[in-house]
């Protein structure tokens, strides 16, 4: 066989490998819970209508949405002087959504930590409806993202409407384990955060971190994609606090007046991210579930750090590494290597390591650790790494 | 029991009929045909990922993709000039996304045909992005919607950037069974068409009704909520054409160039539209599925007409009468005769009749007749309600 043309080159995700065997670590759309998965597929053999086919004003379909937001809150500990907004168009959509709901006007500003492929894709978005004060998050020699910048009084605009931050980068692998504050005196400006590949994966200090707005496309950890969950402060909301060119579908305020009714729902993506919290409780909880991740992280990179340069990372500073997406390289991105390495691991099932992603950096793959992927699995990727290590030539 | 606390009345769709015996006839989200609900089933119990756990820069999802486009091109003969998109946040963002796409400037015109509920919601997003000139499809008299109004010289206004209409408006009952043509002298304006409610139910002369923009959210006739078709014409694509205040989710031209991909699509929606075209094809195609809805629609109107006025439906006009969505009256709304109606309908498991929406209209129950229900089980709604007729003193 071409090895230019075998399949796994190719971002196949369907390895040769029994089904059993397969370990997806791509960086979503992925695999959810496997006994998610089992129920998911057990809504189909149940007698009466699944929610693929109820009205979404129907009794039963608002037990279901009902059950989520319920199971949403209890989870992540959302309190109650905060809303939960099932929201259209993904982490895109919502890139748009933020600066129209919370600048009523296009000469209000706005502070964005830039520190990876996503906050830019919120820039660009947010300069269209607002004024920009960007805190760049870049190494200053070599243009990379590497770090997460200090919020301190000099760098955020005192007059921001908001502090904008994305809490895992999924392309550069840098994560925020615990929120940042704000400096003392701007302790007033909501902080926002996209948290669309890190939610439901370690608690989050609602009150303490000053959180306004968070949001998560569902594709990552807890569901599909189609729809995006947006958790926002109350006081933001009310009636002409948005900006008048908001549309509809973005409106916080009037899909929360709405109860998430506004306009026709994603009904089975909700009904299937009741299912995610279910199972997070199930687990013990997003404390349990954090120290799965940590555990799953640890075991990639502890393979990495150990290699003799045989592996590489991009992120130095081990308190910003990304648990939820691990890039690493392969003898500094050979390319031979490379893709005996993504040939080997996706005949034995593990595959996502590479996607025909516009936004990958350099040579480097992707373990992505979403609440998909077991610690077992992780530990399966690291052995692999470890045997491949020592037979390449580590 | 106390029949106020019936859950028919409460708009359950959980009838106590036998699961085989359920016909669904609610207004959206509902049923699709027994054969793709089937199809979808099935996909769970195959080896391999579904496209549920797929990552949208797979090939395997891009197969799905492709084929959901190729199948509705081919089935909805659509001319090779026009783009298909998958798109964001359902019809309601699409009443968004037309003028942000196809008005540069918010002193920019575009006119609207208002002969419902829908048309009225697009009116209400459009006033945000430019200037709305209205033809009011309004009984003078009533103040009802009960027509469409004749398209001419005089009520368009001839700076128009689009002329807009909804081709089905499932709350009035009110459907263009063929999309008008525009005055020859105003022939160059595109004509921009919510056919939420009615696309793939009947075939559509793109080229010979100009049309320039086509949407559907997915959810009535070609599959589940979370999910928009929008057909383009090309020369209404292009750099620089959309709003710089389109956000990036709706800018179909940035859409169109990244190949439905420019964020993440809902994936799993999008096979499903693609099981629908191929349940088409397999029917016969569109125009078989027109003469279905044809004799769907004609066995309920006949009992209504046949009823002595036991029944009333508000469309007087024969060729404008919904196939889609019949609104009918019991005894002119009598709340006993309407409500003893909905019990006995919902225990012989025909459900949806009425769905607890703010948009319905008087008393006024609604048989909607999507592609998921077949002729015979129209037949057995109106065989239903004739003897319910004669029972209860038609």
């Amino acid at each position: 066989m071409n090895t230019d043309s075998h399949p796994a080159l190719l971002g196949s995700l369907n390895s040769t490998a029994p089904h059993s065997e397969v370990i997806n670590f791509s960086p979503g759309p992925t695999s959810l819970p496997k006994a998610v998965e089992e129920r998911i597929a057990g809504v189909f053999n149940q007698p009466g209508l699944t929610s693929l086919a109820l009205s979404h004003r129907a009794p039963e379909f608002l037990e279901i949405l009902d059950h989520a937001v319920m199971k949403a809150r209890e989870v992540m500990e959302i309190p109650d002087d905060y809303d939960v907004l099932f929201t259209h168009g993904g982490g895109h959509g919502q890139f748009a959504a933020l600066p129209l709901n919370l600048c009523h006007d296009q000469s209000d500003v706005a502070t964005y930590v830039v520190n990876g492929t996503w906050s830019t894709r919120g820039v660009d978005e947010a300069k269209r409806y607002c004024q920009v004060h960007s805190i760049d998050g870049r190494d200053p020699k070599t243009g990379d993202f590497t770090h997460f910048p200090e919020l301190t009084e000099e760098n955020i605009d005192p007059n921001s409407k908001y502090v904008y931050l994305c809490s895992n980068e999924t392309v550069n692998g840098i994560e925020l384990h615990r929120l940042p504050k704000l400096p003392e005196s701007l302790k007033h400006i909501p902080l926002v955060v996209d948290a669309s590949s890190d939610f439901s994966t370690k608690p989050i200090d609602w009150h303490g971190s000053g959180v306004g707005v968070l949001f998560a496309c569902a594709s990552k950890n807890i569901g599909h994609p189609g729809l995006t969950m947006t958790v926002i402060r109350k006081d933001l909301l009310g009636e002409g606090k948005a900006s008048p060119l908001c549309p509809g579908v973005f409106n916080y305020t009037t899909n929360s007046e709405a109860g998430n009714l506004w306009n026709t729902p994603a009904t089975f993506n909700i009904e299937v991210v009741g299912f995610v919290m279910d199972w997070i409780e199930a687990q013990g909880g997003v404390y349990e579930i954090e120290l799965r991740s940590i555990a799953k992280a640890v075991a990639i990179y502890d393979v990495i750090d150990s290699s003799n340069g045989f592996y590489g990372t991009p992120i130095e500073n081990k308190a910003l590494r990304s648990r939820m997406n691990v890039p690493f390289n392969i003898k500094g991105g050979d390319e031979e290597a490379t893709n005996a390495f993504l040939i080997a691991s996706w005949e034995k099932g593990m595959i996502g390591l590479r996607t025909l992603t516009p936004f990958g950096v350099g040579d480097y793959l992707r373990a992505s650790l979403y609440n998909g992927v077991t610690v077992e699995e992780a530990q399966k990727l690291a052995d692999f790494m470890r045997k491949f290590a020592a037979k390449h030539g580590a």
